[in-house]
C-alpha cells in the first residue's frame, strides 16, 4: 500500500504542497482536505472583485478543483473539514458538509489551515452590513451587497493592506468611506514616511482617514447605523473589519502542536512542527524572518506558495528548507504604489540587538529631463554596528512595486548599505535617475553609518 | 601650496570625481580640463532630444558649470583640451579653444576621456547627413537637420542601445527608418529570445529591420543617396553610425598608460592605473566584471558616475574601491522595455570556465485576473557546477526596468539559481503573479541545473 501525505487547507499552501509532492513522488496519494468548496483561489483580488474589475470569482482560482483531480491525479475533498488529528494513531477525523464524519490515516501531515479575519473586541459585529473580506464567500456577499445600492456609506475598521485596497474599492463604486485606525499612521510595518503620504493620497480621493482613533463599538439595532469611537460616532450603513488576520490554529493547537512566540504554528527550516511527520505552512505558520534569524508570522501569499512547495518537495523524498522571509510587501493605493521589506520599526530593531539608523531621501522615477516623472520617496534602514540592511520603505506614483526587490535580495544576501550603494542597478532615463533612488539612499544612510 | 587633484575630461566621471574629492578634502586644488563646452551632460537623453520630447540641450546638463564653479569650488575649465600627459614631471599639457598651449602639474590625475563613437570600415563616413550621436553637439546637428523636414528616409547602422532609441525618435518624426545590423540579431548582449522581441516590436512600429547585413558604404555624391550593403542598395537621405563606441585612450597609451585586454584603459579596484598618481575612470577604463572576475569594458552611465566618485573619495583621502559591475542595462523601444545583466553568451560563458544552462519562461506582468497585464519574457542562465546566476534578459511592456535589479543584486552576491527561488519578492495583483516571474525563471532553471 502506498503512503499517504494528507493536506489540511487547499488554498495556496495546501495545493503547492500537494501538487509538488505528487509531481516528486506520483506513487504516493496525496489527499487534500478543504472545507469550503474553493481551492488555489487568489483571495488577494477579492478587493478588485468587490470594486467590479473583475466579474467573477472564478477567475480568481489559479487552477480550478478538476484540474487538480484529473491532471495531476490528487484526491482533493473539498467540503471536507478535518476537525481533529490524533497523533497517536496518525489519523484525522474528518467532517462533511454533508454531516458525514470518517477518519483518514495519513503517513505525512499538513497543516495549511491559513488565518481568518481578526476579530476586534468590540460589540455590534453580529450585525447586518458587518463584513471581513478573508474568504471568498465574505467576498461574494460583499460585492453583492455593495451592488444593491443601498450603502451610502461604508467604515473601515483597520487601515492595513486590505483596508485600503477596499477604501479605493468602495470610492470606485462613488461610496463615502471613513477608514478607522487606532494607531497613530496607517500600515504601521511601513514607517511613517510612505505611510503619511498613502493617508495624503487616500484623503485626496476623498476617504475620511481617522488615525488615532480607536473604534469602540458598532451602533445599530441589528443593521449598522454608526461606528462608535473614542473621539465621537460616524454615522455608515455598513462596515468592514479589516483589523488584521488571526492564525487558524486552533486544529493544531487541540493536537498537541506546538505554537511559536507569534501565536501561529512553530516550524523549523524545513517547516515541521513538534511532531516529526506533521508540518504546518502558509498563513496558519511562522517562518524564520531573514534579518533577526527569529520566528516571524507574516501571512502573505509568496510565502504561503513557497513554503507549501518546499514541504512538498520534502515529503516527496527531496528535502527542502522552506526558506526565510524578508517580508516583502506592496500594494496600489488609488494612483499611489507603497512597498516594503525587511524590518523598519526601531524599537523592533533594537529589541533584536541592532543599532537602527535610518533616511529618508527623495528621488524621481525618471531621468530629471524625461517627461512624465513623479517622486519616489524611500526610508532606507541600517545597521550602525555592521553595516547592513535592516529594512526599506518607499512609496510613489510609478517604478516602485518592483524597486523593493533588489533590497528585499540584499536583505536575504545580508549585504551592508555600501554593498547596495555599489549595486549595478539598471538606468535609462524612461526608469529612473542614473542614480536609481535605492542607490541614492543607500549612499546617503552610508555617510550616516 | 595645496596639491593638485586634475580631471581630464568633465562628464559623468569626471565631475562626479572631482565633486566628490573636494567635499572630502576642501582644501585640494580640484581642477578640471574639458575640451568642449558641455559638462555633466546626459548624453543618454540625447535619443529623446532629437525626438523632440526634450526641447533643449540645456535640460540634460544635471549641474550646469556654473554652478561647478561657484557652489562647488572646482576649477572647470572648459574648452580646455588635454594633450599630452607627461608622467616625468607630473603635468599635462593642455590646448585651448583660443589656440593657447599651457601646461598644469598634478599630484594626482584622472582620466575620464570618455568614448567615442565607434567609424566601422566603410567608405561615405564624410558626407553630409551622416551622423553620430556620442556628443552633445552632434545632438543639435542631427535635431536641427531632421527639423528642417527634408529627410523621408533615414538609415541606421547598428542596433544597439542607440541605433534602437533612435528608431523610435525618428519614426515619432514620421521619418522612415531602415535598420542595419551586421549581426544575426539586435542587441546581441540581450540574447536571441529577448532580441526577436525588440525586432518585431521595431517592424510592429514601422522599422525595416535588416539583421545578418554587412553595410559595405554611404553612396552618394556629397550627401546621402543610399546605404550599400551586401544584399543591395537601401535608398535613404541620411545615416546615422550607431555601431558601437571606442574609448578614447590616446592620451593614456602615448604616455605608456596600459591597456587592458579590452582596449580600454586598466585598472585595478580602486580605479589606479599602472601610474600609482593616475587613475581611469568612465567609458574610457576597464571595471571587473562580477561573474567572471575578470576586466570588462562596458561603457553605461552609472559605471562612469560610480566609478568617478569612487576615484574622488580616495584622492580626498578615504580609500574607496570601484566595486564590480554586472553588466545591467535596460531600455524602451517603442513600447517595450527590454533589460538585461550578467552575461548570457554560452560561448562566452563557457571561455570563462562556466558551464551555462539557460531557459527562457513567459509570464506575467500582472495577477492572471488583474486587468491590463501583458507578457513578460526572461531568459535567465546559470552555472551547472556551481549553481551560480551567471546572466538574465527580459522584455515585456510593463514592469522590466527595475524587474532586471534582484537578479544584478544576486549576481553581484553570488547566489545561485536556487537562493533566487527562494527570494522574499514583493507581490500584489496589480504588479505580477504570487510567483514573480524572475522566481518562476529560477525555479525552472533550478529544475534544469
Amino acid at each position: 500500500m502506498s503512503e499517504t501525505f494528507l493536506v489540511v487547507g487547499g488554498d495556496a499552501a495546501g495545493m503547492s504542497a500537494a501538487s509538488k509532492a505528487k509531481r516528486e513522488a506520483p506513487d504516493r496519494d496525496v489527499v487534500v482536505l478543504e472545507r469550503s468548496e474553493w481551492v488555489s483561489y487568489g483571495a488577494c483580488g477579492l478587493p478588485y472583485y468587490v470594486k467590479g474589475e473583475i466579474d467573477s470569482l472564478e477567475d480568481l482560482v489559479a487552477i480550478p478543483a478538476d484540474r487538480f483531480r484529473e491532471e495531476r491525479d490528487i484526491d482533493l475533498r473539498t467540503g471536507h473539514e478535518a476537525t481533529a488529528i490524533d497523533r497517536e494513531d496518525s489519523a484525522v477525523t474528518v467532517g462533511t458538509d454533508d454531516g458525514e464524519e470518517y477518519t483518514i490515516d495519513y503517513d505525512e501531515l499538513l497543516i495549511a489551515t491559513g488565518a481568518g479575519a481578526l476579530e476586534p473586541p468590540i460589540d455590534g459585529l453580529d450585525a447586518t452590513d458587518v463584513f471581513t473580506l478573508q474568504e471568498m464567500d465574505a467576498g461574494r456577499q460583499l460585492k453583492e451587497a455593495v451592488e444593491t445600492g443601498e450603502y451610502d456609506r461604508i467604515g473601515i475598521i483597520g487601515g492595513g493592506y486590505i483596508g485600503i485596497e477596499m477604501a479605493e474599492a468602495f470610492r470606485g463604486r462613488d461610496i463615502d468611506v471613513t477608514l478607522f485606525e487606532m494607531r497613530q499612521h496607517v500600515l504601521p510595518p511601513f514607517g511613517t514616511s510612505s505611510a503619511e503620504t498613502v493617508e495624503d493620497e487616500l484623503e485626496d480621493n476623498g476617504v475620511d482617514v481617522r488615525t488615532g482613533t480607536r473604534v469602540e463599538a458598532i451602533d445599530g439595532d441589528g443593521s449598522v447605523e454608526a461606528v462608535r469611537t473614542d473621539s465621537g460616532d460616524v454615522p455608515v450603513d455598513a462596515v468592514l473589519v479589516a483589523a488584521g488576520v488571526d492564525p487558524n490554529v486552533e486544529l493544531a493547537e487541540e493536537a498537541g502542536i506546538d505554537l511559536g512566540p507569534t501565536g501561529a504554528i512553530a516550524t523549523d527550516e524545513y517547516g515541521r512542527t513538534n511532531e516529526e511527520a506533521i508540518y504546518a505552512a502558509g498563513d496558519c505558520a511562522e517562518m524564520t524572518h531573514a534579518v533577526t534569524g527569529e520566528p516571524a508570522h507574516v501571512p502573505l501569499a509568496l510565502t504561503a506558495n513557497r513554503a507549501g512547495r518546499a514541504v512538498g518537495a520534502t515529503v516527496g523524498g527531496d528535502p527542502t528548507p522552506v526558506g526565510d522571509i524578508a517580508g516583502t510587501a506592496v500594494l496600489k493605493a488609488f494612483d499611489r504604489e507603497v512597498a516594503r521589506t525587511g524590518i523598519l520599526d526601531a524599537e523592533e530593531l533594537r529589541a533584536a540587538g541592532f543599532d537602527p539608523v535610518s533616511v529618508t531621501i527623495t528621488s524621481a522615477s525618471r531621468a530629471h529631463y524625461y517627461p512624465g516623472g513623479s517622486e519616489i520617496e524611500i526610508t532606507l534602514v541600517g545597521d550602525a554596528d555592521s553595516g547592513r540592511v535592516l529594512g526599506a520603505s518607499m512609496v510613489g506614483r510609478e517604478g516602485v512595486a518592483k524597486r523593493i526587490d533588489p533590497i528585499a535580495t540584499a536583505i536575504q544576501s545580508a549585504l551592508t548599505v555600501e554593498d547596495v550603494e555599489y549595486l549595478d542597478l539598471s538606468y535609462a532615463p524612461p526608469f529612473g535617475p542614473t542614480w536609481d533612488p535605492v542607490l541614492t539612499a543607500a549612499k546617503v544612510l552610508n555617510g550616516k553609518l
